[in-house]
């Protein structure tokens, strides 16, 4: 349980379970496990209750660069408890591979690579720099769920 | 042929091949197959004959939620008919692994996931909870090819 | 160094590694090895010193969709150019899987697979309609980082 001690360490808690907005309803898993692979599917920043963590809105508009960084680095915390959930615990994921991060862009706002920061950072500072490398991509997309202003999934490797 | 026979069962029929705008050209294939994975490339809403199926435009102004919805599960058709066309049949894709939604949003536009079920419910309904499950996002985009309000791509696994 | 060669002889020369724009730090690799796989970060077009190509903008608005085909281009050169320097010869990818292609649009740019057309052509041209082959997705997004009107991710197969 090297990466849990890590967290603890850091005095980072993981979140609870997303508690979907009253009406919605989503039919996939937060994290797919096929063979040595997770998928995991799109998150957005929480609360340690498991609610939505705010602010909401389009980054540079609604919400500053420096918030976003730090909604990145809530969901990385998100991300990481599904994936606790899912494989029992964090050192059996052995690689991350593919990281795609999605800003809600005010019109201009080019630099959606630093907000998505606040994930990869967080991730490396965990993993390493070898576990913990990872291929990414970073952009502005129109409208995210909920009025999140990022939104991340990734995929890594993992052992039995 | 039990996915195909489910199909029947539900009355649903697979289009045919998508038929290009005019002029248009697509060097690539609707599926990528290596090893035991299947990548599927973005694909759209089609009627039957393969012509792109409307109504076009943004979710939200153009086209309702619930008509988004109805052309994610008319991509979920055009998915499953590239499959089987590379396939042979659609019991060779064992699981599905990732699915991406892209949504064409109107300023404002926040709930994509509810439009994008129309693609994993029928999935579901038709691999059922463990084969069909899925990683997945689903996010508002500024522009889709052809003023298509739906696009998906997905990773599935095949059997040999 | 059968690719090598025939980029020699169509007179292609691979950029230099991407310089970022001052202030910008960016934690995660060009390209991401594990195992048989090679997952490619989103690039963008390069000049051959390694800074960012322009024109900068929206395609349709500041971008003509042919300047948009050619920065496509620039970037298939990009991506080749960061896989040779992880891999050491360019034969070690022995197939393209996927493709994702961004395109920086403007309101109403319906026809971004033209755009990402320029990169798909130039990997068929050297690998080959087998192990060139690739399934794709291209869109319209709302912001690219830096003012680049191409971005484009992707996954390859490699040899040992």
């Amino acid at each position: 349980m090297r990466i849990e001690y890590k967290l603890a360490e850091l005095g980072l808690l993981l979140p609870e379970q997303l508690r979907l907005p009253p009406g919605v309803f989503l039919p996939f898993p937060w994290v797919r496990v096929h063979g040595n692979r997770a998928y995991v599917s799109g998150h957005g920043p929480l609360n340690s209750d498991g609610t939505l963590a705010g602010p909401f809105g389009k980054i540079d508009a609604d919400v500053t660069p420096e918030q976003g960084y730090f909604a990145a680095k809530l969901t990385a915390l998100a991300v990481l408890a599904s994936l606790q959930r899912e494989l029992g615990n964090l050192d059996r994921v052995t690689a991350w591979l593919r990281v795609f991060g999605m800003v809600a862009a005010s019109p201009g706002f080019g630099t959606a690579p630093a907000v998505i920061n606040g994930f990869s950072d967080l991730i490396l500072q965990l993993w390493g720099p070898d576990a913990g490398s990872h291929a990414r991509s970073a952009i502005g997309v129109a409208e995210l769920p909920f009025g999140i202003p990022v939104e991340i999934e990734a995929e890594v490797a993992i052992s039995g």
